[in-house]
C-alpha cells in the first residue's frame, strides 16, 4: 500500500511538468514548492489560478496519502487572495479531520514574503484496498 | 477594455502548456477542449486534478471576461466524479448569474462519451476599469 | 434501511421550525419549499443565508437519501445572489454524480419569479450499513 | 456605517430564533456559541447541518462587519466532520484576507471536548456606501 501511495505521488508527471518540488513530508502534513516560470503565467503577467491549484493539489495528495492509504480528492475549493511577489510559492498542506474513510486538508498558498496569496480546502476519500 | 480580455485570455501561457484549445465563446458562455498527453497524468496514470482544475479555470475565465470587463477568479470549487475515458475532454462554462461586480460561472467537464468528470463553479469579481 | 432515510428526512426538526414543506420526491429528486417568516430574516431585512442554507440542505438530504442508503453531508457550498422577491422560495435537488459510496447533487434556490436566488452543491457519502 | 452593520448583526432574528449568543467581537473576530436543543437536532438526532452553518455564517457575519462596512456573504463552503458532544458549540471566526472590496473568513466549530465539528469559509463583498 505504501508504494501504491509513492506511485500517486512520486511519479506525479504534473508535479514535473510544472517545476514543483517536494520539500517536506510527514504524517498528515506536506510542504512543497515552486520557482515561478514565464509559461506558468496567465494572459495578464500574474500566476495562474490553475497552477496554483496544482500546487496546493499537490501538497494536498502528498499530505493525504503519507498514510499509506490510497486517498484521492473527491472535491476541493480555492480562494485566491493576492498575486505572489517574488519568485518562489510554497504550499503548506495539514490535516485538519482525518475519518477512516474521509479526511479534510487545507493549503496554505504563500510567497517569498510570506504573505498568504491562496487558500485550499480539499476533501480526501480513502480508497478500500 | 476588450483588449485588457483579450490579453487576459489569449496570452494564457497555461493554456499553451497545457494544450487547451478554446473552441467557442458567446456572452457569459465558453467551450474549451483538451488532447490528454502522457505529462496530463498523475501517478496511477490518471488525468491530474490539477489539469482539470486548469482546463475548466480556463473555460471559465473566458465565459467571465466575454462580456469585455476584467473578471477575476475570487474563489472556485471543483468536485471529481470519475477518470474520464478517451483522449478528449471538454469543458463548458455558462454564467448562471451576471451581476455589476460579481458574477458565478459553472463549468461541467465531460469526456468524449460525454459523461461528467467533474464540475466547477467559479465567482469572478469585475475589476473597476 | 428505508426507515432509516425516513428517520434522517422525516423527523427532520429543523425543517419543521423553519417551516419548510417536502413537494416532491423522486429517485436523486426533491424539491422543497418555505414561506418567508419574520424570524426568517437578518438585521437588515432579507432571507437569512443561514435560512436559505438549510432549506438546499434539507432538499439536498432528501434527494441524497432517496434510494434508501443513509447518506450524509460530508461538505457543502453555497453561493448568494440576489435576495428571493415575493414570500415563497423553492429548492429543487437533483443528483448529478451517484456513486456506491460518494454522491453529490445541486440544489436550485428560487424565488416566486423563477429567479435563482442561491445555488448550492453539496457532497454525500453513504454509510455502510 | 456603524449603525448599518449593528442593523445586519445586532437584529439577527435568525441568530434569536437559534437561540445563538455572540461571546466576543474584534476587528476580523468574532466568537458565538449556543446551545444544542431538541428542535436543532435532524432525523437521526444529530445537529442539524442547517444550524451548523447558521451559528457559523453568524459568526462570519459578525466578524466581516466588525470594521463598520457593510459586507455581505457572497458564498460559503462548509465541511462536517463529527457530530459534536456535550450541549455546548462555539463558532470562532477570523478574517484571513481582508481587501478593500473582498474578504475571506474561516469559522472553526468546536464542541465543549474542543474538538473540530465542522469548518466552515466564506467570502463576503463589502458594498459600497
Amino acid at each position: 500500500m505504501k508504494s501504491e501511495m509513492t506511485k500517486l505521488t512520486e511519479n506525479d508527471r504534473v508535479a514535473e511538468l510544472l517545476g514543483i518540488r517536494l520539500k517536506k513530508v510527514d504524517t498528515g502534513y506536506a510542504l512543497a514548492e515552486m520557482t515561478i516560470r514565464e509559461d506558468h503565467l496567465n494572459g495578464v503577467g500574474t500566476l495562474h489560478g490553475g497552477v496554483i491549484f496544482s500546487l496546493a493539489d499537490y501538497a494536498f495528495a502528498v499530505a493525504v496519502n503519507s498514510g499509506g492509504v490510497p486517498t484521492l480528492a473527491i472535491n476541493a475549493g480555492i480562494s485566491f487572495f493576492k498575486p505572489p511577489r517574488g519568485p518562489v510559492v510554497s504550499a503548506e498542506a495539514k490535516e485538519i479531520s482525518s475519518g477512516r474513510k474521509i479526511c479534510c486538508c487545507e493549503v496554505e498558498v504563500r510567497d517569498e514574503d510570506h504573505t498568504l496569496v491562496a487558500k485550499f480546502s480539499g476533501t480526501g476519500y480513502r480508497k478500500p484496498a
